[in-house]
């Protein structure tokens, strides 16, 4: 299984979080766990919260909400818009966390091809304000998104 | 007719714009003027430039595109989605030139109700980079937004 690192930054002083990762996997692989609503919900996030997808409309226009379910029944609701999905590229989207309601972020997911059918992800989002990023650093995103990718990574193994 | 000012900012080192414009008419109006579509291609952008509508769906989850035509018959088209649109309160959307493809912005107007039905207006556009955002100041986008006001003052006028 692929230990890849998962590389978060976040630029004193200025509203970003930038996120690298490769994936041992073609390009075409990893476009379909981003877009694809059934692969989605068997990686995005830490692997303690269950998903409920309530819709993912991966399309130029689209739109998506779920809920993160903790083991003890806690639902944490997550909805956004999809800017513009280009396929094998790039994924553009608004984020935003019922539970710190009108605090957006916009997000683009661009898919690089490497050698050896590998892919390289880069994630830039950026929020409304530096508190708001710096929020969302605190909230332990990086966690469950190291956690998250791990689970893509067994995912596309199966595929 | 009003002379209200328009005030735009663009904080040094950070990828913002920020716009407080006021208006003479009450909060409900200026809504109707935002989101519906036979009205904000009366006052949307400068005067010298028509706006032909492709689509213009506000509603969270909707989204938009329209091209702004010269008295030359050149196009600059001009697309996005909504992530929210709350009645007579604020409204959320992505914001993409298609001269300028994959730099996108994010844009929430927020509408705010002020003594003798009169309302306020402030919009804060996040940009995914400070060069983006400083690009989007030399297109000279203060003088369009400015126009465009003036004109949505003259359409609030006969509502």
């Amino acid at each position: 299984m692929s230990t890849n690192p998962t590389t978060v930054t976040a630029p004193e002083g200025l509203p970003y979080i930038d996120v690298v990762r490769e994936l041992d996997a073609p390009v075409a692989l990893v476009y379909r766990a981003f877009t694809e609503p059934d692969l989605v919900r068997r990686w995005l996030g830490p692997r303690s919260l269950e998903m409920e997808l309530d819709h993912y409309d991966a399309r130029s226009g689209g739109s998506w909400a779920y809920t993160h379910r903790d083991p003890e029944g806690n639902g944490y609701g997550f909805h956004g818009s999809f800017h513009s999905v280009v396929e094998n590229e790039s994924i553009t989207q608004t984020f935003e966390f019922a539970g710190y309601p009108g605090h957006v972020s916009l997000e683009t997911v661009t898919l690089e091809a490497l050698d050896g059918d590998r892919t390289r992800t880069r994630t830039h989002a950026v929020y409304q304000s530096v508190e708001d990023r710096d929020g969302m650093v605190a909230s332990g995103m990086e966690s469950g998104l190291t956690e998250g990718y791990e689970r893509m990574d067994e995912l596309l193994a199966t595929l």
